[in-house]
């Protein structure tokens, strides 16, 4: 009996990145993964633009006939449409405009995969369920711990308890309130969302409201992230260099870089670096709070995500967790910074083989 | 012997809104006051677009040769220059280049007219001298104050002790740190620099890091501002109506009109608009706490800017001040929403009359 080669290609449209991931598995076994992120600012480039950006992501991944698409979606939150459901509507319409010839699955945030005219009757259970695909890869792999998954924008906590997801919301505002997702990333999160003063010089300031400065300018001055990671637009349109970092940084306090020194920018960022951590800290801290008792056993932190060690691994570290697991281990890098992508593809590729593939690095 | 009329321009060049007042006065009195706005973001629209904007006003505005221009500049800390110095140098350069012709003058930190020459070469201590203008124009009507001066984006609290500006912040950075400039104002700033997290349906909800509302859209669904006095962009580029800033509003936890009720939504811009009355009364406490020992008596609040009484008077009362003066009463509203503009050329009628030009409503 020959097995045949799974083809499948997991979409995560984002508001600001739309991200894919083309598998090839074979009997449980993963045979081959390309990864690949667009950036794409719905509400900027324009939501007819949609299509186009999917296109040029098949056209890049996809060298043979797919036998499933699974699609997340997040970017329904984004401005460019009125409601929710709007959104998801457009998003769906779109996929099927491009992929229209492949069997397609949209995720719920049950972690099941629906179809897609159910996904039309149903758009608020698919909004934002991106996590989902997340803590069920993870899940397949570990079974007890809490995943920590810091993206551009925001950050998801996914329990998993006994090999399953143990999350408590459902939507996003349901999990703003429980903790499961903080909206705070890497690259695109506006300092001012971040501190409300910074001690310059020897006092505190309170910060303009403008969006002059984001994280990624905060993680460039202090080396988390290299130039060529810094992947979103910078605020002023200008480059990604540590000095044009460091001049948006200085005006989140009306000064620029002739009256700061770099010294004093530095230590700026070092203290905006410390209250987002204390930030995406508070939300594991509840989620742990609520699972802790059907949880006894010691809780393994599990990071992934671009600010999986800077951002993820320190605010596990600043709730007092000694178990720190990098998914890059498991995933690789490529992989853990597209982990929605990939997840939608390995639930898919399980059900189309009829048993479960875990993604293990080869 | 006949006492000629004098003409002179107020501008206030700010990075969302250029301001101008034209004012003819005659033996120490105003004869006729005229201003305009222009919603001109100059981080979007262009720097280059400035002299074209400044043609605008001037057109609609002057009608009579002008014995002087009084500029005040706040720009300059856009982002659409790398520093300030580059920022007021480009500013300088416009105005010179749209009125060339007449004697021109910049206002500076100690409230002093510079010439454009002097100007140029001490660009910092003219950058962001608009408070000065509205202070000084306070001072001649009232000899011990704080003026509460809340504009489209940001608030300056201002000391006036025995008829002199009292304010000890000479730079913006300053400002930040001792209270006398809170950047938060009554449409311009985000909802996510004001609140951290806010109450829904019985539970505080982390809020987004976007830029989904702002306080503009706070204030209209509160019925504080009208439709047409919201003078800036909206952030998802729709109308002014109560209903389009109700899904702004939100979308800032997350959600949207389909899943928030109108009263929940209400009670999120409450929520939202007390703590920016909390951020307000936070600047004017500091700047109490530091003038009340050269300033025995009662402390009168002033309020003036388009956030004069649904902001800076709840700001007042909220740190205890009973009594409060809208200075639409002594500069009529229209003049009292860009004050820097009239005091600018109020100051410069001043000088060209060599007697104090004091504004009292006709």
């Amino acid at each position: 009996m020959v097995i045949e080669l799974v083809n499948v290609l997991g979409l995560d449209i984002g508001g600001a990145n739309t991200k894919a991931a083309f598998l090839k598995t074979q009997d449980g076994t993963v045979k081959e993964l390309r990864t690949s992120v667009e950036y794409f600012p719905i509400w900027k480039s324009g939501k007819e633009q949609l299509p186009r950006v999917l296109e040029k992501l098949k056209k890049g991944l996809v060298d043979s006939a797919l036998d499933g698409v699974g699609v997340t979606i997040t970017a329904e939150l984004s401005d460019a449409y009125m409601t929710k459901k709007e959104g998801i509507h457009h998003v769906l319409a779109c996929i099927t405009e491009v992929f229209g010839e492949a069997p397609m699955f949209v995720l719920d945030v049950e972690a099941n995969l629906l179809l897609v005219k159910d996904a039309r009757s149903e758009p608020l259970e698919v909004a934002s369920a991106n996590w989902a695909a997340t803590g069920w890869m993870i899940s397949q792999l570990i079974k007890n711990c809490i995943v920590v998954d810091v993206g551009s924008t925001t950050t998801s906590i996914i329990p998993v308890i006994k090999g399953k997801i143990a999350a408590e919301g459902r939507t996003d505002l349901e999990k703003l309130q429980n903790g499961e997702l903080v909206y705070s990333g890497s690259l695109r999160t506006n300092v001012a969302a971040i501190v409300n003063g910074i001690p310059v010089q020897g006092r505190v300031a309170h910060v303009s409201s403008e969006l002059f400065a984001q994280s990624g300018d905060v993680h460039l001055i202090l080396g988390n992230i290299r130039e060529e990671e810094y992947t979103a637009e910078t605020c002023d349109g200008r480059g990604k260099t540590r000095r044009e970092a460091m001049a948006r940084l200085a005006r989140v306090v009306c000064a620029d870089t002739d009256m700061l020194t770099e010294q004093e920018i530095v230590e700026m960022a070092k203290f905006v670096y410390y209250k987002q951590v204390e930030h995406i800290s508070g939300g594991l801290k509840l989620v742990r709070e609520r699972i802790k008792t059907s949880l006894q056993e010691k809780i393994v932190v599990v990071v992934t995500g671009l600010g999986r060690n800077f951002l993820a691994r320190k605010a596990a570290e600043n709730a007092g967790f000694k178990d720190i697991i990098d998914m890059k281990e498991h995933l690789g890098a490529e992989a853990s910074v597209v982990s929605p992508s990939v997840g939608v593809a390995l639930m898919l590729a399980s059900r189309l083989e009829g048993k479960t593939v875990r993604w293990k690095q080869s």
